[in-house]
């Protein structure tokens, strides 16, 4: 119980609230070939569970987090002031309805939440990893995410849920082990990076990459951070995960004093906002992840391996697919989903579609809106479990 | 006449180019009071010309440069390897014809082509101006112009022409001076920037002011440049200045070395022609010059002193109107321009717009697409010249 001081700042959990919830780790110590080449002979995943894995272990979930995200998806941690990053969709009652499933989320490897990853102690050397952690794609993250599951003594998947980079772990689960998802509900994603997207990825790379305390990588080792390239690097993905139209019903041309002061300092509000978002997130995610994020999107391509058919990447894919987009979201753009869904309907797959009117950009994904939550709700109310075939 | 080894890397003018131009420049001493407060009581304007003033004097177009633009619009300076930004629409026989028009282009004050700017010496320090130079508005680069007109013996402009940022100039001289302009070619342009625009201006500021090598703007004093910063705030830019489909078909998702390298040097062709786009900037351009376009783009809006109502702001102007958007333009996009076009006609004046299809980008301004030539043709064919009644 934690003591009234910290109850004071701290957030006491919803009614529909997964409640208080503790962060688990697991270690792995069976060497991990990776698509680059490198091998981690011991990596640690930590992860959260949410809900009960029932006798026929049927009824369990996997989220897959997106570039920013983490292992702490839902519920709150004693003391803390937030819930998860998806609280709004996972617990008792909600879409993702904790009553009846066992829901999973780990951070990927790479990552800087607690998962082997760049700023881990690289066993070898006994430094941290820094940019000798090897590049993970999403293909590593579903085979690492395998073993996970293997542990947790999950044979399948009655779903695998993600949206943006998370969207993709779970296209990429459908491929790679077909019989072991029974659900794939991908949000807000693409079957791989546009162009922009990737220049996009490309700048904020650049911003991190030539600040002066980003030393190669190494900027642990100087006790410093590349700070001003990440707060720009994550400025600059604020600015496409919103749209247009709800930076301008947000922020407009609103001056913060009310008048222009013909300086450089804060003077539009969309600039305090912008710069205020960049600030918290260098207080809390390392340089190198956001790197290697960055490149495991750039690299995410199924059909690369297919002549560029995405029909032929999709061909042996089992689940049941559910995609959405949102309709305002330009970084992952509802066409971009329509490619998914015209692929896996030429190969006569069992794939639902919804395009939700929204105007909140790329973010909506993680939004609670109604007609949003409600296609969720509906379908994943449809998977059976206890047991009885799918 | 440039020596047989210059002619080797040099360009010979085109048939129906203006041919070799020169620069020229012209000192200001009466006080220019800035929209700041400032006062500039000395300034110089280099500008070209390009045709002949014609006897009634009533046959002079003025253009107006964009972000990174400046004074060298059409022809070629002797020994140069490129012509002027605009030398597909300047010239003999062009849509804006030097054989009927005399045309001015000059360098915008705070600029970094010859103009008076932050690059320029303040005489009250015997040093350059850097971060002392004050921010111009629009407005003022409207005064400027105004005061060159004046010198070159031009009362009324046949027609003002600008894309982007230089049609916000346009704009502005047929708020300012009805009468001293006969029509306003406004291409790609917005009445005020979106907040998403100042968002992207925001993040290049940003990316400029924090790097380590900015020294508050006093760069030259220590034999320095921002370049990263600058490098950073054009590479972002040629992102928002071409559309997604451009890019698309431009460089694809294709890779510099054929195949995924898991590093973080150039990988795919966008990064590399970003990062060449952005290097060659830094050798041209002055990261005080652009953080004050950027800011002048920002503060650009007539209406604000009209509560808002842009038919209150264009309700004096008298100039014929013509206005061009582009259909894959999204930082300027056609709706924007609509704007315009919609306020004009409730306000019964002579407007024509088009939206020209093309997969270009904002960039379609600056780019020879017949359409939008031919456009353009028609309408500056119609203005009268030769004392004739307008």
């Amino acid at each position: 119980m934690a003591s009234d001081t910290e109850l004071n700042s701290a957030a006491a959990p919803a009614a529909d609230s997964v409640g208080y919830v503790e962060t688990q780790r697991m270690v792995f110590e069976t060497p991990l070939e990776l698509d680059s080449g490198h091998v981690l002979s011991y990596y640690e995943i930590v992860y959260e569970t949410y809900g009960t894995l029932n006798a026929a272990h049927d009824n369990a979930i996997l989220i897959c987090h997106a570039l920013s995200g983490d292992h702490h998806a839902a519920g709150i941690h004693r003391g803390a002031r937030k819930a998860g990053w998806w609280d709004n969709c996972i617990g008792p009652g909600k879409p993702i309805d904790t009553n009846r499933f066992f829901v999973v989320c780990c951070n990927n490897l790479g990552g800087c939440a607690g998962s082997t990853g760049p700023t881990s102690t690289n066993p070898q050397t006994g430094k941290r990893y820094g940019p000798d952690f090897p590049i993970c794609t999403v293909h590593d993250w579903v085979e690492s995410q395998a073993r996970l599951a293997d542990r947790l003594g999950i044979e399948t998947w009655a779903a695998i849920i993600g949206g943006s980079l998370g969207g993709m772990q779970a296209l990429q689960w459908a491929v790679d082990y077909p019989h072991r998802l029974r659900n794939a509900i991908i949000i807000a994603a693409a079957p791989n990076l546009s162009t922009q997207n990737i220049a996009f990825n490309e700048v904020a790379r650049h911003a991190i990459m030539s600040d002066a305390q980003f030393h190669d990588g190494r900027y642990y080792d100087h006790g410093v951070v590349p700070e001003r390239g990440l707060m720009l690097a994550r400025m600059l993905g604020h600015i496409t995960y919103l749209s247009d139209d709800v930076l301008h019903s947000k922020f407009g041309r609103e001056l913060r004093s009310g008048k222009l002061t013909f300086g450089y300092d804060v003077e539009f509000q969309i600039e305090s906002y912008l710069r205020y978002q960049g600030q918290a997130f260098v207080d809390r995610f390392d340089a190198n992840s956001y790197l290697l994020m960055t490149k495991a999107l750039d690299y995410f391509d199924p059909a690369i391996e297919h002549n560029d058919d995405l029909r032929d990447a999709l061909r042996e894919t089992q689940a049941r697919f559910l995609l959405m987009s949102f309709t305002s979201d330009w970084r992952f753009s509802s066409a971009r989903s329509r490619e998914m869904v015209r692929a896996l309907q030429d190969l006569d797959k069992n794939v639902s579609y919804v395009d939700v009117d929204s105007a909140q950009g790329h973010d909506s994904f993680l939004l609670e809106i109604p007609h949003y939550h409600d296609c969720l709700r509906a379908f994943i109310a449809r998977i059976q479990v206890g047991g009885q075939p799918a």
